[in-house]
């Protein structure tokens, strides 16, 4: 062992660049360490110029400044493609008309609702953003409709993305690049609520989601070698690896989750585990970073670039 | 503030009964307490008989010990309704084949993926479990898809529940007894490589998600009061307190997590925050539990009983 | 593999014991078996005649309902020794005077202050408590400084113990079966504050933690075999392992924790790390439970006995 | 509510300062909003002259690059008094005198014991380090013993600061400056074994506890204000807000804990817990992040700076 071995004392000076702090991590230990290495992975995934990039979060991040990274990494061409829940799409969209609050974690609940106020962690969303939700949806959910009465998730919010003009949406810039937005369980979200109402006048209007897997598995499928992104956990993070399967599994992965393994959940799951499974390949290269991704991400994208 | 208000010690014997000890939990403070109070409160909703109980919970625990009470619950008639991820169908259909192994956490997945073995936490999945779910599978596709081309996740699995036979089987149980199983993201799992596959050859074949929201939200709308006991986080936990959001909110709810508050997740969200949303009632009763529910559950149904 | 590796689905039933739902446990997966695991080798090292067995905890759960269960292993001869923080002499003589009180985790700390109650998670200590052990406590000094102006530990809290009479005190049990009780952080707490004002006026008056250390190892030493059963973290935890070094490790060794193996923290510490130092022996037996020790603690001693 | 009290996304770019990262995090959500509280709450008290700065971390964070943060910290007069747990030191002076290694959490402990190896968490320790610390220390605890044959942890681990010559060393640096390092539970550590040794040459080596208690109480009832920046949990975040209760409370507390509050411990317990017992005044500035200190730390500091 020698000196790159060594676990090295920070050494932090006014005026710092993040990606010097970042390149310091590396001999830092704990989970500073794992910063450091996600930020390499993901550098050497989305410079493998034959690699599809999944970029996989949870919705509530997107109620967060997280947004704004999100959509400038797809706008950076970092992402071949994004996989993540359904209330994604509500913040990505909402946030386009109004903006969220901050807020705190101890606000008196009962209080929020008799203002109006919905509570997600420290983040205040008055009720009037899904009133305007649902005011730009309806008509857009008509002209789809007369398109075709069935649609898979990725195709219907492509068509959203392609009506969202905003530099910091998430949708936006899917749209503008090409970048499918794989959404398997869509309907668990204030857009899916939107569906359910619409689809009361049209009992047509199916949202299918065998046409989504297919199209999700094939473009995995299709790419020389994959790597996954994977913010917290969920159906988006078990559905990112998982249509990796059939291919062979991923080349490189790294997770950011908040959750334990101990529990025997995905959301909490070491990236080995995924080994196990063949959903990611036995010598995936892969970096597992235990924190709240607000604080992890904007560090290991300051080390990407 | 009285002897009921004070913190007593536990007095452990030989040969006690579960529910004594979890009866002296509620005097015991931290999350014993918490375990106590979730108890009652689970008692008085399977006992208002105005009530419709929904059951959630994560995949992973229907590969534990938990799918023999899942059963159990449903069979006593003490859930209404079960709302859960893709994978809780997998895993319930496959042990009827076959069962499911003893594992440890810190196995070596790259020997497991060599040895053919599947780890899930602790659990151990040999990947003939999958063969055996594929050669079940395909002839009832088969025989569905000659009955209708769209099917919603319930409706489809309701008749999978139907081909079951297996008492400790949840969908068994839920079909018997007529339960819903709502599964807004069916296709996040073994099953839906299965449809997936399946729809190579029958590319009409459709499940259709708008439907399937409009059946939760129906059955939730219906009752006069409903009330939920949600195991873990993710979609099913989401979807669950989503359902209830048209009707004015659960009006008990009981939280059993592993996951934390503080990255904003609702996966480890406090019940209150849902009040804040109108998705639980500003009087619901409620109650959070911090742990694993293979623990927690099983105490606090040995308090209901 | 044999039916002996298999997961079992629960069978919950009304009256059922709780040592049959341990039992259950082993077979159940994730913590679940931890749990039983833990009952198991816990069991072992109280039935091994040769083994001294280390109770570790930290002092908020003197606070707690745990107190019951712990001064009753005590009396029943299941731990030859205890090794915890200064926080657990408090709450232990504290309730022997007057009763805590049931709170919660969500109260508002302001006006609690201001209606002198300490909040402890969820349980509730008014003022007047410490008032009492500083009543109770300054004669007992007096006394004690007469006999000898330097004290460990251990003999000063063997003295404390020896003027409880409380059969559900910790240190009532100690004393009463010759039980050390090693705090090597003593002053960490109100007693160290009592000891501080005490010895404004006598000067001389001294704690020595090095006769502390002394006293531990040795009585480690002398074992033939020793086990721990180790709830929480901190300095109870470290030092437990620590003071069985010298001796080539524990033969025995069970953890209970809530905090994370991520941060590098001793606290978070699966049993394995302890290997490595050799503070627990390369063969050692052991088991780690994450949960709260209020709900695993109970489980793991009705599968004892 | 206007514009400085939205969630703004983030504007991430190459070459971005650290400091610019941490002012976006305020208006990012979830934990971010918590980094950059903390860091305006550190500058505070930092910046206010008549404020007294206590840093309270854990022993393994020493054993990682923060080490050298915490040096700076003190090198830059930002820290008056320092409260730690007993690894500290050892791992202080080791690291003067070899390093530490980087290592992995999922090593073989077994394979690492026989190797000579301890691990602690990511980061390997090589048994010679312990000898190097041996050889180091005798010789200072015999010239200590000459001088005084009664010590308190402060005055002891003062006089080795002044003996280690390293600008990293969080000792050296506070010696030089006067910085007192409270350490209650100092012989739980490596350095505690070697006082445990040297005392069995020399019986009547004490290390007096009530004395160290004494002189933090003075330090922090002499102040006008008080101010805490607490990494981790345990005797050390204890020991840091208890001291300050008889002067009142402290005017400014950070905690960064990655423990949980719902076990009622300190370790985890959010900021508002230590208003209700006056160890933080009702009206002190508070802040709380939830994640890992190798990680929090850099960013915090990079926003004061």
């Amino acid at each position: 062992m020698g000196k790159s071995d060594e676990i090295k004392d920070y050494v932090l000076k006014r005026g710092q660049k993040a990606s010097d702090v970042v390149s310091q991590m590396e001999a830092a230990g704990f989970q500073a360490e794992g910063v450091a290495l996600a930020a390499g992975l993901v550098k050497e995934m989305v410079e493998d110029g034959d690699c599809r990039v999944f970029l996989s979060f949870t919705s509530n991040m997107v109620a967060s400044g997280l947004r704004g990274a999100f959509a400038k990494m797809v706008k950076e061409g970092l992402v071949d493609c994004v996989v993540t829940a359904g209330g994604s799409v509500d913040h990505d969209i909402i946030r386009t008309l109004k903006p969220y609050k901050k807020g705190n974690f101890f606000a008196d609940d009962v209080k929020l609702h008799r203002r109006g106020v919905n509570r997600l962690g420290n983040v205040f969303i008055p009720n009037d953003r899904y009133a305007a939700l649902e005011k730009w949806l309806r008509p857009v959910l008509s002209e789809l409709s007369e398109q075709s009465s069935t649609w898979s998730p990725h195709a219907l919010i492509g068509e959203l993305g392609r009506r969202v003009k905003d530099r910091s949406s998430v949708l936006h810039q899917c749209a503008k690049r090409g970048v499918p937005v794989f959404c398997p369980g869509i309907t668990d979200s204030a857009v899916g609520l939107q569906l359910y109402l619409f689809s009361q006048d049209r009992p047509d209007f199916v949202v299918d989601v065998v046409e989504e897997l297919k199209a999700a598995i094939d473009f995995a499928f299709d790419a020389k070698r994959t790597g996954a992104i994977v913010l917290g956990g969920g159906i988006s993070k078990h559905h990112t690896i998982g249509v990796n399967l059939l291919r062979g599994g991923l080349d490189y992965s790294v997770y950011v989750t908040t959750a334990n393994p101990y529990d025997g959940s995905l959301s909490g799951a070491e990236t080995n585990e995924g080994k196990s499974w063949g959903k990611i390949r036995e010598d995936g290269r892969t970096v597992t970073v235990r924190g709240d991704a607000t604080v992890v991400l904007p560090l290991v994208m300051s080390g990407v670039w």
